[in-house]
């Protein structure tokens, strides 16, 4: 927290609006963690097994960062901020599924994740498979659930209108798949012991983490019907904390907080993973995030009044140490 | 094919209309073909090694049956039938992902299908993960791809109201997800060395096998303007049909042709799988097949005429060999 706090008082904010505005945001997690709940099937009803999967790794203590985007960008432009709430909990679906298939023993083979067994260690590696099927299916399911589902935010979300939740179904769906998400995953299969070229992590990276980034903000923002002109902003806002969320695991791998963390640091030199630091060194690693704070901050100062939230938000995805 | 011809004859069709049928389909699974290769990513295009274990498996000997039936239940309700392509080529996207997910070693571990080498034995574990979860992904960009994006039944796709896309959107994720498919899989890898009751073997295909089936014939039928009445009556046929596809599987797998089948005979058996001829025996799953095909005949008369191709491809279900 101290390089956090840092940060915030050489950007001159006060310690009264930080608190006021980690307020904001802890009622927020709330919300979406209530909603979370309500859209995923009880464990009670069958196949509980699969249920309590899916239940586990999105309740494993993920830190929301992609909902609360979505959240926060359609706070934006409107005050019922709460249309955002059924594309923020896709989401994060889609963003639990991607950590269930990359902890599998084919892929990254991890054991623990945020302190906690991985869901394949504790369910066995098919329903971790299937968990994770589940849940991006699920994702898919509510945003195109009928307007008389019963669920939080579905008063506002009824009213967006079919276009343009055909739009936004269709940026999450792209952000997910072979030009983003699991084209980054691939890339980063393949990318295992070689040392490739900063140009060529960017390409990754922004695949692998940045695109579904981009349309948790782009989703909020879409949700709560903002223009075009506001949607590039947005846009270019999004692309720089895309890249700088994977500047900055790669820097907490070898500088965070383990306990934090709840995993073992200097994991990426160990499989030899091709990252920022492998790449770059620490300390150009640690120039290219400072580089892109500032062009993030003009970005968003550039979306004008109510950007406070995102502000708190974006020192603590640039400085946190877990 | 003997079976199948018998059962022709005995109800009354002609040879040289069973020709003409049979053109048609084959001209339909041309079309499918070809749409399913305009809707992949190129293998030139990187990760091409993604790309490529997509496109092995589309492309891997499919029987193309769920398309096809979208694609005819279309036709009878509108000559555009083209509209229903891209539904089509969605489902076939979900169903190849589902057969490489239950491939993998953690679930049924088949090294073998259609007497080709399965994704992970051919690419990895690893990349047969990611193939499944970019198919699965790719049949909802498909569904929302915006109106300007080019594609074989484009055109006609177009003018689907939005607020109709998204209800067969809804129904295909929900097929696919815990209510449908991946809960019929989580039940089937739990009934694995027991000997369940009928009806419970009834609920789990209903779910892994029925509930696709039937979104398929729904949504060539949603796609194609068909009103409520007609829409419960294909739904009727569906559910029908789903339920025959298994009881004819777990037959195959006792009296099919190896050869065709391309995989070894009595697996099911070998595995302790929880199927029809383990929990009946053979010749009442015959009789439950036979029952069965009276029903989805009736159910398909009344849908009145047009229905020629569907009913060959009906005939085919029931009594293939393969």
């Amino acid at each position: 927290m101290k390089k956090q706090n840092e940060r915030m008082s050489v950007t001159g904010m006060k310690n009264s609006r930080t608190v006021e505005l980690e307020k904001i945001i802890k009622s927020r997690t709330a919300v979406l963690d209530s909603a979370l709940d309500h859209y995923l099937p009880s464990e009670n009803a069958p196949p509980q097994s699969l249920h309590k999967a899916m239940r586990y790794s999105v309740f494993a203590g993920g830190k929301r960062i992609r909902p609360m985007l979505t959240l926060l960008t359609a706070e934006l432009f409107t005050r019922e901020h709460e249309t955002a709430i059924p594309p923020a909990c896709a989401i994060e679906f889609i963003h639990t599924y991607s950590l269930i298939h990359d902890d599998l023993p084919a892929m990254d083979d991890d054991d623990y994740r945020r302190g906690k067994p991985t869901s394949h260690k504790m369910f066995g590696e098919g329903l971790a498979v299937l968990a994770g099927d589940a849940l991006l299916t699920l994702a898919f399911e509510i945003l195109s659930a009928p307007v008389f589902t019963e669920g939080p935010g579905r008063k506002y979300w009824e009213r967006v209108p079919s276009e343009r939740k055909l739009q936004l179904f269709f940026e999450i769906a792209r952000a997910a798949g072979v030009k983003g998400m699991v084209g980054g995953q691939v890339m980063d299969l393949e990318a295992e012991g070689k040392k490739p070229r900063t140009d060529l992590l960017d390409t990754m990276n922004d695949l692998k983490t940045g695109a579904l980034l981009t349309a948790s903000m782009r989703s909020g923002a879409l949700a709560a019907g903002c223009g075009p002109e506001e949607l590039d902003k947005v846009t270019a806002f999004a692309l720089l904390l895309g890249r700088a969320f994977q500047v900055v695991d790669d820097l907490l791998d070898v500088e965070g907080d383990a306990g934090k963390m709840g995993k073992a640091k200097g994991a990426d030199a160990h499989k030899k993973k091709a990252s920022y630091v492998s790449c770059c060194g620490l300390q150009e690693t640690r120039e290219i995030r400072d580089r892109l704070y500032v062009r993030a901050v003009r970005e968003l100062e550039s979306l004008g009044k109510g950007t406070g939230a995102l502000r708190t938000l974006t020192d603590f995805i640039f400085y946190r140490d877990f």
